[in-house]
């Protein structure tokens, strides 16, 4: 079997910690299987980089700053090298140029072209454990890049596809994906499995296991991934392609209170308003997510929508230059709570029994968006773990079925 | 005019030293010159990862070192474009694999083969302050290589001369090349110009500012190399081929404490036992200097050479083991004291002056050796300094000519 394992900063934070996952990746090894590695840099590295960085020239150029961040994954791929060779295991390390990882030139955000197997294949022939730089790669002119967050699940995922290989797992610090946050839902129950779809929708709602675009790079490649912890040999929760029969209906709650309600009032009820309004925002860079409008009424109508805190005032500043309205409205103690699941498209009442949930909760409902497999609601922060207990009891998430 | 100037570790080891470096260069770029940087790993830092791989394993793999070692020059670089971008000049880093430095797979002591030019030669004709990781390479498996010690001195000549640059500017912390240590001969005078012969005799007797490979690759490829202090503008010291019309006979005095005498006593003399006796010591790697035979009598004869005081005792052994002799007796209290010049050769009675400063200062020779350009005896240890002194006066190397 071959086996991509991926593992974050704080697992490689010190030699106790490097030996520890070196032991983890020997054992696979030893069982007979061939074994990628793929590193972030260690402990809060970045971070003492970027305050060099920063002592230097407070902005940096992107390209400059992608040349001195890949150091820190070469520090972790050359150091775990050392260490399995300690432990007698022939192990090597390789950086993006090694492996030549293909990106993008859009430094610190760049996104993978293609990932060369020939040099990693050639080391695992001579049965080695390879241990590849996560989070970095090199564009077309040989610059280094970087991948941005989740960077090194994007890389591990990227590997494990072109090696064809049978698994990458993701370990975490914590044990798998879960039916709620368990720090908010006493009975949150670990999933031993859920659809790339639906981790999508998790990651989005900030569940935060994985990364979207580690995700959304599984789904097309068809890898199969495990989120597991690295702290104990508990079995993890499998990300791969659902089987229909067997889906459940809704698999968890999520809750992502870095939201706010933007209420744009009195506009002038005519065609093309809302493209205005959304142009506007996005000319700008502002993400917008849910989104509410009103039936006009008297020639004006309703404009509502939700973006991060961060973004809510500039949002309103730009709005207000630029259009004409009423009034305008943000309100920063919302949060969005949603219930994921593959199999709520063929099955009937679901938004009615989490509507139900939540009256039964006496919680307000201000906006209400839909997808295939995901419905999102906006209500006061100050209910959020409120509604997500009614929800998840509400579905008994927290017995397996 | 295109210049290479290179900076050691000392020279770029904090934020306020890294300006200091970059507004040298820009002083250069601002004159209209075309400018390659060549830098070390900052300050301390390769010691910092030495110690870093230590702990995780006392005999780390020299391929795995290399990829842990490379990443200190490559954050100095990176450092140093941030730093010239703040002072508003345009400025790219670029390390091994991006200007494509190909050497030997000899890890930790590799030998350039090839400089490509090109990415280098692009950078510089978009105006760009070109900085370029020293000490480094990539193998023909496109592993990183370190060059051993001096190697970054080595990169900048090898990128001075696969430019074709007019002049490669080696930085160090004193003002050149002097006509003796000025710590042991007060009236020291530093040299204006040295040939790459002298350099060279000069650095294996251990005044050791520039290392031999990077004198040797200048004199291969013509290029025109300036020693010269990093902490002030004073002129340094060209080293160059010689004009043979204006060379002085004499250049300087250098000593070198680490060498130990080993006389073997009483070996038979036949054909071929010092072939025999030398080929022991090479077989195990133990380089030899000077060397004294007496002429054979009695059927027996003697043999003295020095070594490293390092080396001394393994060579007693190894001799003791294989080859029969009456005794073997190791000295480590000598010194080797030279004198360097390129018009020595043809120049007669200059030995004698060198033995006559001697004899007068009562100082005892119990070894002589020559090249064409160089003077060396082997005296007692503590009369070093009396005869550096003595010799450097009875040239006149104070004054200049």
């Amino acid at each position: 079997m071959l086996v991509v394992k991926k593992f974050g900063g704080t697992s490689v934070g010190n030699a106790e910690r490097i030996f520890n996952v070196a032991k983890r990746c020997i054992a696979d090894y030893n069982a007979g299987n061939d074994v990628v590695v793929v590193l972030s840099a260690m402990g809060k590295y970045t971070d003492v980089l970027i305050d060099m960085a920063q002592e230097i020239n407070p902005h940096p150029s992107k390209r400059e700053m992608d040349m001195l961040l890949t150091t820190g994954e070469q520090q972790s791929v050359a150091l775990m090298a050392m260490a399995m060779n300690a432990l007698g295991v022939p192990a090597v390390s390789l950086n993006a140029f090694q492996v030549q990882m293909h990106t993008t030139s859009a430094y610190g955000n760049a996104r993978l072209h293609k990932i060369d197997k020939d040099r990693i294949q050639a080391e695992l022939d001579q049965h080695k454990i390879v241990i590849v730089t996560g989070f970095q790669g090199i564009d077309k002119y040989d610059n280094y890049t970087t991948l941005g967050r989740g960077g090194s699940d994007t890389t591990a995922v990227a590997i494990a596809a072109s090696l064809h290989a049978d698994l990458c797992e993701i370990y975490t610090d914590v044990d798998g994906v879960y039916t709620a946050d368990p720090r908010k839902v006493e009975t949150a129950r670990k999933l031993d499995e859920v659809t790339y779809d639906e981790m999508l929708e998790l990651a989005t709602l900030g569940a935060g296991v994985l990364h979207n675009r580690s995700v959304e790079l599984a789904k097309k490649y068809g890898v199969t991934m495990v989120v597991r912890s690295s702290l104990n040999n508990h079995e993890g929760t499998i990300v791969k392609e659902g089987n229909k029969m067997e889906k459940m209906i809704v698999s968890g709650v999520a809750a992502d209170t870095d939201a706010a309600r933007v209420a744009v009032v009195g506009l002038k009820d005519e065609p093309g308003i809302a493209f205005k309004l959304f142009n506007n925002l996005a000319k700008k860079g502002i993400n917008i997510d849910m989104i509410l409008q009103s039936i006009g009424h008297n020639g004006k109508k309703d404009i509502s929508f939700t973006c991060t805190n961060e973004d809510a005032d500039e949002a309103k500043a730009i709005l207000t230059d630029a259009m004409d309205f009423e009034s305008i409205d943000v309100r920063k103690d919302v949060a969005k709570v949603s219930i994921v699941g593959a199999g709520m498209q063929s099955s009937a009442g679901v938004a009615a029994k989490m509507f139900e949930a939540l009256y039964d909760a006496n919680i307000n409902i201000h906006m209400i968006s839909t997808s295939e497999i995901r419905i999102t609601v906006l209500i006061n922060e100050k209910n959020t773990e409120r509604a997500m207990n009614a929800i998840h009891d509400a579905f008994d998430l927290g017995n397996a079925d």
